[in-house]
């Protein structure tokens, strides 16, 4: 396994992974990447402390390292995301495989955890997850919920969706309740519209999937929440992972279980 | 219920009740209090994040404003404490029943949950918690186990200790990690050496309790660990609460649960 996440960020850091990580590494936690100037990290360190479920932290690194010291000393958040965005005043002007030519002393990187760690226990747990049976990306969408608002950043909730039978919506619930620090239980189940999602089958991130006859769809929280953000809240220079490029870190998924 | 929090709280406002608060509105949130000014918000916010378990926020106020209003919205900070600790460059200068004449605008207030709400859940599973049936403080010690530092702040993990039975271990560690917000499962379990504790019975804060033949001594994150920092990393002014003095919130224990 070791070997395995090794030679995938190599693959990474070298460009020659430039593609979505799902599935790689199995069993090493996956994270969203937001990185900000110091001069707006601490608003966006409340904002996290106050919608956890969209931005649970796994790390934020000091001022102007890229090396994430507690989550994996060893890679380099300039290099070790297979691609990034960069956002100039809320606007998508950009992405690139390598922050060579972007970073600054005083920035500031926050990982975010990912749903790919709960979905790793879904699996486990027998549940099958319908856009990784239809090999697309999870369906995003931006919600009516507005977050709770930090200094200059607010906007609303964006979730992302599976659907399930009845008693497989009970299982997920209670699976996913065990991991707080990537997303945790869903903030939503069944009656879309009550969330401000019009149509199903039009995700604003991703790809649809399949809704079978008498499935529930189920919505989590999701790690795109930053950028529906900075596209609100417009700060000057803010880069993240482009979704689904995520940074692999060291830890393990089982250890951000709870009990 | 609701009764019973207003009228503690206007007792504490009017400086009738000046003692702890073990007890007082059974079921509602109390919290550990730390106001530092905006200057320090952020590295006090970045340790809170690198050391959830001993540090678990349950707000963080705007700065400027003492008003708590994600988790007791009519409260006020600077009153509705029974008594707070003045640190000046780390040291105790005083203790006072307000911060009226100790406000300022630039001044962020951190509520930290508090082991009360686990000590709630272990009672209702039917264990018996030693310092509450001896009527005592909780013992709580200086570890050697060092903090993950965050800018200025950085110093030695406290730790609580509570005795059990050993079916009584395996209990408690199941119940008290479902509250991660209240700083969750323990952190050490036996010899109280290995983590620098020399004399159980002479703890640093609180009081000594006893530990009954076959009794193991099992060990929490304390949210007493701020004033400890605060001594070690000396800020020019951190206000905190007296320990065991709390502010409660209005908020209920079981919604703190993970599952």
């Amino acid at each position: 396994m070791k070997t395995s996440l090794e030679w995938i960020r190599k693959q990474i850091r070298e460009n020659k992974w430039t593609t979505p990580t799902a599935g790689l590494a199995p069993g090493y936690t996956q994270a969203n990447l937001v990185i900000l100037p110091k001069e707006q990290a601490y608003d966006f360190l409340l904002f996290c402390q106050r919608n956890p479920k969209a931005c649970p932290l796994l790390e934020v690194t000091d001022a102007g390292s890229p090396i994430p010291r507690l989550t994996a000393p060893t890679a380099d958040l300039r290099y070790d995301t297979p691609k990034y965005r960069i956002y100039r005043h809320g606007e998508l002007v950009e992405e690139v495989t390598s922050l060579e030519s972007y970073w600054q002393e005083d920035l500031v990187s926050f990982l975010i955890g990912c749903s790919f760690t709960f979905e790793h226990a879904l699996l486990e747990n027998g549940l099958s997850i319908r856009h990784i049976e239809e090999q697309r990306n999870v369906p995003m969408y931006i919600t009516n919920k507005p977050c709770e608002p930090a200094g200059a950043f607010h906007g609303n909730l964006v979730v992302s969706m599976r659907p399930f039978q009845s008693k497989d919506v009970i299982r997920a619930v209670e699976v996913t309740s065990r991991f707080p620090a990537v997303h945790g239980s869903p903030v939503h189940i069944g009656m879309p519209e009550q969330i401000g999602i019009e149509q199903i089958d039009q995700p604003d991130f991703g790809d649809a999937v399949t809704i079978k006859e008498g499935e529930t769809p189920v919505f989590w929280a999701c790690g795109v929440t930053p950028q529906s953000i900075a596209m609100s809240s417009k700060p000057a220079l803010m880069i993240t992972h482009a979704p689904g490029h995520m940074f692999i870190t060291d830890q393990k998924d089982s250890q951000y279980s709870v009990l």
